[in-house]
């Protein structure tokens, strides 16, 4: 039998999921309680987002190791002007004086998302407040694909990753949410601390095989992994080797032959990040199980006009 | 000094308004609970809706007098094939088994709104609810502008009318929103037993010459209106004539000139329905006060973008 949170990201013949990516970033600013809550209210009840920590070591709810004008405004208002703070060397205290509720349409991050509400005071979210947030009694079936960054300064360090591990899987089992949580990366040796310290939690493994246009004006995606590129290597045999629960490409790069293996091997498979209606519609015709995506009513609108369901 | 809800959609140099219409209808299910809510919560606080009454009076809130397949499904869960029960002729506890949660992708107003979320159990609102949602103290400053439509069998009757608005009036005036809210019409008979019925509630005017994209796949527009097309006329005397505060032009059909004049005559103008990036800019270049739109967080951040704001 399947753990609790890999079935709600298993799809069958009539059901593809959603999965709200960092929350509805094409509708409601990225990683903010806001956006989440928004996913949620339309029924879907998959949510993926971000995990950092703080200089005091508070797990954080943010995309990018600095924060960056883009999308970020500093506590006068005005986006950020060539300054980059880091949030590992921020206190808590610190970060909430930040206001995430607003793109910069100056910049290429900012034009991606035309129709993303523009707010004021959001602030970047603890991991407890969205955990408090799916808590409710209301939201009972969301789970969690909770992405853990590797810290590019110290992705060789087992002392940090262990910190960085024990701290969120912490917060995760406090509030009684281990089996409605996946453990995700593209840190192969960040996951595997996860199974080492979590071994009941499931993992889920990223792959980007080439840049794409999804890593505009964001943080260049931090790969430690195996070496996929290889002409003989199967991704989803390495993934399930790794102890893998799921596997994650990017969409582009999903074969129907790897999406063949990864079942046989036992495998769900969700692809990020889907957004254009006819990328939406090839993931459909292939069959994966879950669709990430930034803009979770269209994926609903494809999936219902065409007769499948997301949630069973 | 302007009423309250007048100032609420009136604009400035660096402030030009927000109004969702039919809640988000780009984003959510048109005319529902959830899309009004949305809206609300990315601090959009003008909310245009349509009310009509139903068999037993009571005012809900859709924008047809008969409910169609294209956005409707019934108690077994399918799109209404054919049948076309009318709003008039519904009992409230018949209304409320109906379910507007889904869009129909093979018609033409399904069509139209290709990210709007799909959800089910989602139903026509009474009036009551909407004005309880904004009663909530984190809503103070939202204002309604409430479109009471005309029932096409019985334009001319106004006995008719007198119900109609007496029946939405006693609602809007028991919740202790008269000060908040607008009331909108094409129907300048039912506007001007507003006038009679509630002289300290503004009235709006819509207006629109010619048929337009906007009305694909919706009832025919009621134009219970003097002559607008007559080359000699100006539409803004007309309005300010009948008593108006507010006139809402359909968008495309709005004239620099007859803005000024507008504004001469001390009308506030609020344009409906702008949805393309194109479109609103121009709105924006126009300088009119507030901008009626589906997609309310684009609209944010066009305004954004270009340093106005929409709220004071």
């Amino acid at each position: 039998m399947k753990p609790r949170q890999v079935a709600a990201f298993s799809g069958d013949s009539k059901t593809i999921r959603v999965v709200g990516h960092r929350g509805a970033r094409g509708i409601l600013p990225e990683n903010s309680i806001v956006g989440f809550d928004f996913a949620l209210s339309i029924g879907v009840e998959l949510l993926e987002f971000d995990v950092l920590l703080t200089a005091d070591d508070v797990p954080v709810i943010t995309h990018n190791h600095e924060f960056h004008g883009s999308g970020v405004r500093g506590p006068d208002g005005a986006f950020l002007n060539g300054e980059r703070p880091r949030v590992s060397s921020l206190r808590m205290e610190e970060v909430v004086r930040f206001d995430i509720g607003r793109l910069d349409g100056t910049t290429d991050y900012g034009r991606r998302f035309p129709d993303q509400a523009q707010m004021d005071g959001v602030r970047v979210p603890r991991l407890s407040e969205l955990l408090r947030l799916v808590s409710q009694p209301k939201y009972e079936h969301a789970c969690l694909m909770l992405e853990l960054k590797s810290d590019p300064d110290f992705a060789q360090d087992s002392a940090v990753r262990e910190r960085i591990v024990s701290v969120i899987c912490r917060d995760v089992c406090e509030a009684k949410l281990a089996d409605r949580t996946l453990l995700h990366s593209f840190d192969w040796a960040l996951l595997a601390e996860c199974r080492r310290q979590a071994p009941d939690m499931p993992v889920s493994f990223l792959t980007q095989l080439q840049e794409s246009e999804d890593d505009v004006g964001e943080d260049s995606a931090i790969l430690v992994t195996p070496d996929l590129d290889r002409p003989d290597i199967s991704v989803p045999d390495e993934v399930s080797r790794a102890g893998g629960s799921l596997w994650c490409p990017y969409f582009s790069e999903l074969t129907a032959d790897d999406l063949a293996r990864a079942r046989e091997l036992g495998l769900c498979v969700a692809v990020w990040t889907v957004n254009e209606p006819e990328d939406i519609d090839a993931m459909i015709d292939l069959g994966v199980d879950a669709i990430v995506t930034d803009y979770p009513g269209r994926v609903q609108r494809r999936l219902s006009d065409r007769g499948y369901r997301w949630t069973r």
